[in-house]
């Protein structure tokens, strides 16, 4: 079935690009505002876009009045964001910071989590998480009514009980988000797929 | 646990993203180069970034020698690019496909699958694939040695028995990309999580 999107609305769009690119991670956001206000708010057009220096991206929509989300607004002025990562634990408090509270109120009251310093960037991490991010704002594009924020990370911080040996990060399960309206996935059903090269392909025999 | 990128080797901090940026979608790209050559090969740095209208990015990253991918050559020259989602049936081919084949040689037929015409762009999309997003270059940007290519989706292709009514995408669960070196999900463990308003907050009593 072909299905042209210049005959669509942006909601039917929107509905099927975020039903087939699926599954995405999630970045869960925390930002600070120019009085010190701590946003935190979960997004899904995210992902890791660069390694030397390490880059990642997150796209902020616009809300409902056309205005920048408080989120893209704080990465903008403040140059920087912390991604932290969504794990099963902390599902219910990721969901109450996705409701779309005020600029003037924080989400991290009602989400009942809590910001921790970050060492390089002035925007807190989330202490309740297992795996942190710092992000120095490199730049950002405007594309439609989203703002792409390109991030480098400039600090890792994870949970001691995920780090094996030689830097390996091992049983980290984030939960991922698929399609519409509101479901998400485990990342507990996993398997090892040995990469091919093309030395080992010819000695194969093709 | 810290871990401060600069401190360490980009293989490395390569192998710590990429452990706890996860799940990330998969886009297993088709390409043509200028005598019409078709590259196949798959990307985790991808997923969607703006709704209105339709883009998404793929992260290319470069090659050992330091020069870019056949995709990302591809696609600069070319103008456009289809993005074929992988289901668990492809997990073979896609693999064939990641080896690190010359140039000149089609993974079409190492991996066994075949193309089939795009509506609106150049580039074909895979035949076998249950999802398929034929892609406009909207914009590249140099990230390090990757190239970060926005492309604007210009048509769906989506298998007629995952199409519910009212557009809706149901039952399509490609397998999604976990960490180094060769770790995969499946995105069969779902389930539903409604969003709050902000509103519903107030009503609960906060």
């Amino acid at each position: 079935m072909q299905i042209d999107p210049a005959r669509h609305s942006n909601a039917d769009n929107y509905k099927i690009l975020t039903n087939v690119i699926v599954p995405r991670p999630i970045a869960w956001v925390t930002s600070v505002d120019a009085d010190g206000l701590v946003n935190l708010a979960p997004f899904s057009f995210f992902n890791a876009v660069g390694s030397d220096p390490l880059f990642l991206v997150v796209s902020v929509g616009s809300r409902d009045d056309g205005q920048p989300k408080d989120t893209a607004r704080n990465i903008r002025t403040g140059g920087d964001f912390v991604v932290n990562l969504v794990t099963e634990e902390l599902l219910t408090a990721m969901n109450v910071s996705a409701a779309d509270f005020p600029a003037d109120e924080s989400e991290l009251i009602p989400a009942q989590v809590h910001a921790a310093p970050s060492v390089h960037v002035k925007s807190p991490r989330l202490a309740e998480a297992q795996v942190s991010l710092e992000c120095r704002l490199h730049q950002t594009l405007a594309l439609g009514p989203n703002t792409l924020c390109i991030g480098e990370v400039v600090m890792f911080h994870i949970a001691d009980h995920l780090m094996g040996p030689r830097l390996h990060v091992e049983n980290f399960a984030p939960i991922g988000r698929l399609g519409s309206p509101s479901m998400y996935c485990r990342t507990t059903d996993r398997f090892d797929l040995p990469r091919l090269s093309y030395a080992g392909w010819l000695k194969r025999g093709r």
